[in-house]
């Protein structure tokens, strides 16, 4: 997920921006074929320090302004320095970039998220008849089937991971508006050449979305009810991994989970990473959603925030998901404690429909 | 908005609930005629103050166990107050509660979302084409169509009322599930319990969400987006009617926008309405993504906090969206000061695409 | 609380602001002698209806227009109408009122605080040298005296009331500037009507703060410190109040804490009301920190947005440290349980330095 | 300030102390000088890739246990890695480290907060009686002194300058409690060897603090605070800068503030350097006060999730001082457009007793 998120990346997508750009301009007869030519081939062969050129970039305010520098002045003539970028503006290239970040991000925690979903629907099968403690407000209550709170568990994460799903299909765009949003400059074909461009890049087209970020807001938002219900399954496993409790605990992870002075603990390091996790992201929505009254047709400052809150969101995403996959795949359930924490509650072992409810809460989400 | 969120809205759910329950426990022959037809009568009947109940829930810390309490005192035997609330516990009542006034709220809601995106509708296609300047990071950039930055308006609240709707749909369902949600002591006949006080209820049925709370989030995030919506087109307005700006102004309503030390202006009073919300908003999810790590059956603190949060940002909402529905409707323009404005600028008029992109962003969503 | 940011409260300072600065300016010689009869006269009389007027206030934006106005028509001439709110304007009104609820809350809030604290200095002493297992990242670690924690839970109320108290004596100030906060039209003797106004109001006198609101953001800052500090205690008690560890309990207080479902069960309701809070809090204060960058002389939605919020992070304190007080008042703890859990753990009894800590820990803040 | 939170400073204040801690540790008696003598020699020699430890900490879930671990390996003999680290936890580390860094952080950020806040005044008062136009909720008000504003924007810079530092002076002190925070295994003199480690590493002597945080918490939002002063000036430079107003404008920076599209353009970068602080700020309090109701004598997830929020806040903080100490130094001011924009408003040019006020909002702060 760093390497998602890293300088590397980031210059990588901003070049084939670049050179898709004016493919689609040379297709729309807008630039000519040895501009083109030109152009394409220096995307593709340029070094570039990427540290060196966000440094430029966080000096310049954005990272296309250095970029376009240097590229002009690596191409071999003013016709092609004249024809590189032409009708675009600098936002155009960072939220696209965004966009494609967004995607490579989501696919890569889609699938951390599904090691977590698998595993849990196992252990909630597994365990859906097994009767248990239900606790509320930290009490014991009534029985339930140990294996219904992994079920909730299950849900949760499943339900979350189908909103941010549906989330990045339609908020993940291309952006491509020129310097005020209006496709000026492009003798009447920008919707050709973005509907071009958005193919080329994998991306879906849209109208630009320069100062209407709903849609960034709507995939981080998704992204913190994800977290959340990592936090969720983390909260609780660290609940029973209690010393009182003992009912389920983390499995032993080398390296990890122990103590600088007392050698014999085995602390619940997963879940620790998930509920950090959980209390930064509630935070980082705040920061996003604070910047969605952009003025004008680009934002002063709230744009800007967006995307570092963005990348930590995934990363956090990314962190608990891991966490919370090794911790599904190695759940240690001690029944035996089950069972005595049951028979001390002394409110019998009636756990109603525990089980058809497991069945319900496992159905696949889409 | 208030009365949907009304400590006499909460009792008249709560009763129908208590109601609603019986008949379809009767209807499974889980309790008997003669206690179903004295429950439902007294919850029809019963004159509680509100103001009072409302007070002994904030002791109590849930509103179900005082109501609880007071329907069985007046029911007229030991079987008809055994019969009440069984097989539920207060949480079901409070969430389901919670669920009828979220629809209840986004339905009054989506009204006046939709009076704003008729009106900008209107004015966006009007002024596809008057020629006004673009300004990004609140400078002077390059010619856009005026009623382009209005359709990003229109199509920022209209995206963020169909992402309400959507998660409005899936999330406010019925919670049905008893003490610790295992839906225990009915036989066998929970599902069918659910099934049938959800088709009174007029909600979805649902298995129980007691502790997995990500589909209110996702409900409030969208209202926190929507919010967001409406605070873009309020920032825009507020710098539109600047004084050495002045293309756009509010219309003026009696009673609002004065000055008690400046008679003669006119102050962007709705905006400001919708401004504040979104610098609430955001915070109040905050407080909403932080509860999700709940607690085993039943979270401590988290589901609490979530109530009132989520019915300020409705009233948030709902006041942000009705002024800035008067603002969209009253909108005053003023062509000779975009006029003026842009040739200032110096920049020609070349509008590009605004009036087709105009046209792209005022496609209906649903 | 509900009272001290009541309507009702509200009016009452808002009427003793236009007294007295009626008084200050006639001490000034700006206004004659039979106009500040008039006008303080009218204040001390004057029946409004609170709900009514704050109806009109919603709808101005401002609470001074509606009330300026309904003065002046009650004035019995055309120059006490115009010496009535002389050289203020309506942020006067409202900042003023807002520093004179601060400092009574505060004062309120200040005295449970005490409760707790002077609770928990007792318990903590009793208990200073019981040997308990101390627990980190939620599982056993080595022994500690049992009132080690509990000194923690005073000093950390202790050190966030002191914090408080200090904001409240710097930020809760006269305000006072006129509409664009130049004090204007008061042929230079501003200051000194400012000075007299301050010392009848009982607040410390102040250069005007319409747009620089850092001192309400370090009082709304400082109630959080303290909730999160009571949010500490809470979560603590509810820990140990556990099935499986039942070292300390909440006192039972009549109609508090029970059980729809479960008659049998103690929930720790005080402590979800002061988790509750701490949950809500975070949000509040990015809602007001947010505020911050207000436009110019006064902002829009920024300075509308505190109000609330600063009167909700008041509630929520007051209620989280009623809450605690009586915990911290009634707490039971249950030494046997101390004991079997130390036992269990097999770690010794060496309690190292914990009463000297607790010591430490327990001197008073200023 | 990226250098102060860099891994490399980590690593330096950790092996640090490690040494003086062993230092402290023979002077009372609790080692012995040739194991000091080993440890000691060893942190000041040994050479560990701090990106590599980095890795190790971040799976381990503390620094302290890889560091202590390597340490141990290359000592001589067992005695020595016996002595090393005694009585000693991984969060003693952490926070002592932590503490060096808010210190080191505070020091630099205050360098850059005094050029902001000396250009300021000496702008203020340059322009204390230029009369100016006033602007209240974003329209013209009452005319103004023009240096009023500005010395508005000192005061508050300088207010909350000196709200961090005496948040720091009492917040950022030693930490070191062991393994449960009760100075366990050292023969009593644990309280000796505080004191002892406090005055080695320039920091104030404490009592430990693992899960009270409230110190922590109070240099985080006075951190917010200042950010937020920062950005109300970025705010209104930012508005001043606009074309229809022109009253003044951020310096020319090299390589800031362009456009990848319109190369005339002079854009707000600084401005927006500090906006976009402004609105991450509030959200990352946000997340640092939600950790405060952590568990027991050390908390799962909060406390983790202070580290990087607070390196972050200390990263936008120096980023927008630094970039607003360049606006302030180098401010455009237009007066003939100031003169322009007070005629238009045709409210006459009484600017009240302006000047006496920047003289009084000017009074340094300590």
């Amino acid at each position: 997920m760093l390497a998602v998120f890293s300088d590397t990346a980031t210059l990588r997508h901003a070049l084939a921006f670049e050179a898709e750009l004016a493919r689609a301009e040379a297709a729309e007869g807008l630039i000519g074929p040895a501009q083109v030519e030109a152009i394409a081939r220096l995307c593709a062969d340029i070094a570039i320090d990427p540290a060196e050129l966000a440094d430029e970039a966080a000096l310049a305010g954005t990272l296309a302004i250095p970029l376009v520098a240097r590229l002009r002045a690596a191409l071999p003539d003013a016709a092609a320095a004249k024809a590189l970028h032409k009708g675009a503006t600098s936002q155009d290239v960072a939220d696209t970039v965004l966009a494609c970040q967004i995607r490579a991000a989501s696919e890569l925690l889609d699938g951390d998220l599904d090691r977590v979903a698998t595993a849990l629907a196992a252990l909630a099968q597994r365990h859906a008849t097994t009767p248990a403690i239900g606790r509320t407000l930290l009490q014991d209550a009534l029985p339930i089937g140990f294996g219904l709170r992994i079920a909730h568990w299950q849900a949760g994460v499943s339900e979350a991971a189908a909103r941010l799903r549906g989330e990045v299909a339609t908020g993940a765009t291309l952006q491509f508006g020129g310097a005020a949003g209006s496709r000026a400059g492009l003798d009447g074909k920008g919707a050709a050449v973005a509907a071009r461009l958005a193919a080329a890049l994998g991306l879906p087209d849209a109208a630009p979305w320069h100062a209407r970020r709903g849609g960034v807001a709507g995939i981080a938002t998704a992204l913190a009810v994800t977290i959340g219900a990592l936090g969720k399954m983390a909260r609780d496993v660290s609940l029973l991994a209690q010393n009182g409790v003992g009912e389920a605990r983390e499995p032993a992870v080398t390296g990890r989970g122990g103590s600088s002075a007392m050698a014999h603990k085995r602390n619940p390091t997963g879940c620790q990473v998930a509920l950090s996790a959980a209390m930064r992201a509630p935070g980082l929505i705040a920061g996003i959603l604070a910047g969605l009254p952009a003025e004008q047709e680009r934002g002063l400052g709230g744009w800007q925030a967006e995307g570092p809150a963005l990348a930590e969101l995934f990363l956090l995403a990314a962190g608990a998901a891991e966490a919370m996959a090794t911790v599904a795949e190695g759940l240690e359930i001690d029944e035996a404690a089950i069972a005595r924490n049951l028979a001390a509650a002394e409110v019998g072992t009636d756990i109603g429909e525990s089980e058809m409810l497991v069945a319900a809460l496992l159905v696949p989400r889409t």
